[in-house]
């Protein structure tokens, strides 16, 4: 980083704002992906990035767009630092814009059920905002508390809500953004446009590769009257998805619907399932809406559930799940025990999934270290659904470890793509899945993202080295 | 056009599938837009292509499209001429690509709600052959019968029933297009992805500028268990808005809300509101869904209703409705009555929709030759609402009307930019309202799409003069 740069970025938004500190760049090293924390962990070094600005205004973040773009700097955008995939994973030659001190409120709109929020405004405060008002965002990633509205809109994340609500392509209205180029952007501008290309999908899922998200706008709901929640046991895997196909098919949308293995009802629930699960599978809803139609979905429900085999499983389980649903593992704590872990989130049609699960599972009981390989599946489609793996394996020489995580992802990635599957629900791609995405996009569909990014910033000065594949 | 090209197109998919004959190049001169119908029935001579080629196949669209790229001869993708905004105005420089000899229904997988079709699928053809097997669409525009499945996806079409079944971006799962460089891209592959940006958006409202769509996969709905129709005399429009947005934002979704301004009201359902409508507007919807479901819904929009001060109106409205909601009028029999007519649909927020009718009709009814200027809504979102205009004016002399229309168009531009609103709803953008735009772009938004559009298409093979502003 030359010192020059330095200089011209405290002379554009203050001393205050510039940080150079040792502790300023070690925080900002990497984001919440595993392999990181471990190399960390293990004492590897991680580079660190070159100055780290904390702006507090749009203006302020053109002002270092135009230092970067200048001086031919690259950038790495900043929220929470909570994706899970390494799209954070600077070096000395970056700027890393930290936005999380732009993180005001800007307006909420009772009448039109919009809110408009700076970029870094952390997520679960911008649901608190709301709620105060009797509305909802409607957006639970289990990264809420830990996660800010632009990191949502910049990895296309999704909510526990989304089956009814939808993910955050939903539920946004407006992308304020500052390009490579220094322009401001406000893409999406009414309800519902055919003025060309919808452009707020050149930022959506560009995971800082395409400019610098300042503020977001989002279609807010009023809260629901109503709230229940159902649970079935699920006698096998299949039985659950037909149910759970059937539900969505009739054109019911309980906005959570989750099944989970008979691996994952032992783990997460076992407390109070002990002498009723039986080694089956569990499938849980939440029910919401206005009380006459909430009533009508669970009496379908349960009709449907009966139809295809499933049984009453407690209630307590719908409630047990949701005050325990936004819990992040702690990395560490895990490595202390020689044990890695991972999530990983894809998504196929009703009839691949079946044939996904079995094989992804199979193949990373290959793996000698696994201790543990399950799934639940946690979005409903009409079309289809979506598998959340979990893997975990135990090494006791922590150098280990890498090797067969990359395996593990390895293995996961190419049972679904084999089967035709989407290789990446809603966790983002990164650096962890760049050189599978070509499986969803085709070798053309990347040739077109590669031009698309050219266009957008013709330096590649935003993120290199993050989401598209090396050429 | 070089004759070498036309001679290289005869040899790349045959005789038979190119064509310069006076009637099909005369045939394929101009859309939908009442301009050019206009400037053709008062013997104005509208440019013609200077081919028209009619592939079979994507592949055969893919040889016209290498030789375009080679010969860098413009091309202009055409399906059955229902835009009404002037997105096809070939000249002779042009290879005119008429797609709907590619007509096949591709594959309908019941299990999955999934249909693909040829993208010169008429749209009706592809609702018939899914509704034969139990499921829909779910997209009914009124042009559904002279429409093309891929000209849905290159407009960004609305249909009908959009309010719970949503618009074609809803509908659309994947899609084939073939690029300017002659890329074939496949588009979507699973029900959701985080995979980067999602590039269907850069064909979805491209208009025939970023390549031509040759194939679209639709995720499907199976039929409603239960229809059911209410109908609600509207004190004002301003009391009608409101007890809409009560309904949908207390999470009712009616996949059809029109309201229709009292002008309308006497001008559509004279025969049946003769006695009762006492110049009030009428709000119309359409349940559909589960039974118990709708039974929920009619009793709760009817007590929503009530609050909000609408009166019951006789039930045969909603059949009369649906049973003449595809018509689309003939513009020659206008203009021989001395009448000129058009369409415009907008979008604003609920709290703009109603400065924005008062306005726009109040400037419409300045200009001397009008008759009518009326509005409906027919598209209904929680943070806002469509409004659809119409406007009528009378002209001895013909050669007045095209100023007139020109005239009347600017004044519903410029009364909903005023206002914040959006100036295009879902009848896309073309040549009619390509300088209009920039209101809902921005300046800086206009200069992205026109980076994309140079990145996708470097030549500017693609439509030329179309969607995107003149620099």
């Amino acid at each position: 980083m030359k010192s020059e740069v330095i200089a011209k970025l405290r002379k554009e938004i203050g001393d205050g704002k510039v940080h150079t500190s040792d502790d300023a760049l070690d925080e900002r090293r990497f984001d919440y992906w595993v392999v990181s924390h471990l190399q960390n962990w293990r004492g590897e070094e991680l580079p660190r990035p070159g100055v780290v600005v904390r702006p507090e205004s749009t203006e302020e973040v053109q002002a270092i767009m135009r230092v970067a773009s200048v001086s031919k700097t690259p950038v790495v955008p900043y929220g929470l630092g909570s994706g899970v995939c390494g799209g954070i994973r600077p070096d000395p030659s970056v700027i890393l814009v930290d936005l999380s001190s732009m993180n005001l409120v800007r307006e909420i709109d009772e009448t039109n059920l919009l809110a408009s929020f700076d970029a870094g405004k952390q997520g679960l405060e911008a649901e608190e905002a709301v709620a105060a008002l009797g509305l909802t965002i409607g957006h639970w990633p289990q990264s809420i508390a830990v996660s800010t509205v632009g990191g949502w809109v910049s990895t296309r994340a999704a909510g526990q809500f989304s089956t009814a609500y939808g993910n955050i392509e939903d539920i946004v209205y407006s992308i304020e953004a500052v390009l490579p180029n220094g322009d401001l952007v406000h893409l999406g501008k009414a309800p519902r446009a055919a003025a060309g290309p919808d452009l707020r999908h050149i930022l959506l899922g560009a995971e800082g590769i395409m400019g610098i998200v300042t503020g977001v706008t989002l279609a807010l709901r009023r809260q629901p009257e109503e709230r229940a929640y159902s649970a079935f046991y699920t006698p096998s895997l299949a039985a659950g998805f037909d149910a759970q196909r059937a539900i969505v098919q009739s054109d019911w949308l309980p906005p959570v619907m989750r099944q989970y293995d008979a691996s994952e009802v032992t783990r997460n629930f076992r407390d109070l399932t002990a002498e009723t699960a039986n080694d089956r599978g569990l499938l849980l809803m939440v029910h919401e809406g206005p009380a006459s139609r909430v009533a009508a979905e669970l009496e379908a429900v349960a009709s449907i559930a009966a139809e295809h085999g499933l049984e009453a499983a407690p209630e307590e389980l719908g409630p047990h799940w949701m005050n325990g649903r936004n819990h992040v593992p702690a990395w560490r704590d895990l490595f202390e025990r020689n044990l890695i872990v991972d999530t990983i989130e894809v998504s196929a049609s009703w009839s691949q999934i079946e044939t996904i699960y079995d094989d992804a599972i199979a193949s990373l009981l290959e793996v000698d270290s696994i201790i543990i390989a399950s799934a639940h599946s946690s979005h409903v489609y009409r079309t289809g659904i979506n598998l959340y793996f979990t893997f975990l394996a135990r090494h006791e020489d922590s150098a280990d470890m890498e090797a067969t995580y990359l395996d593990c992802w390895r293995r996961v990635m190419e049972a679904t793509a084999r089967h035709g599957g989407g290789v990446a629900h809603h966790h983002g791609s990164g650096r962890l899945r760049k050189d599978y995405i070509v499986h969803d996009l085709g070798e053309t569909g990347v040739s077109l993202l590669r031009s698309i990014k050219k266009a957008v910033d013709p330096h590649g000065l935003m993120n290199p080295g993050n989401l598209i594949p090396d050429e």
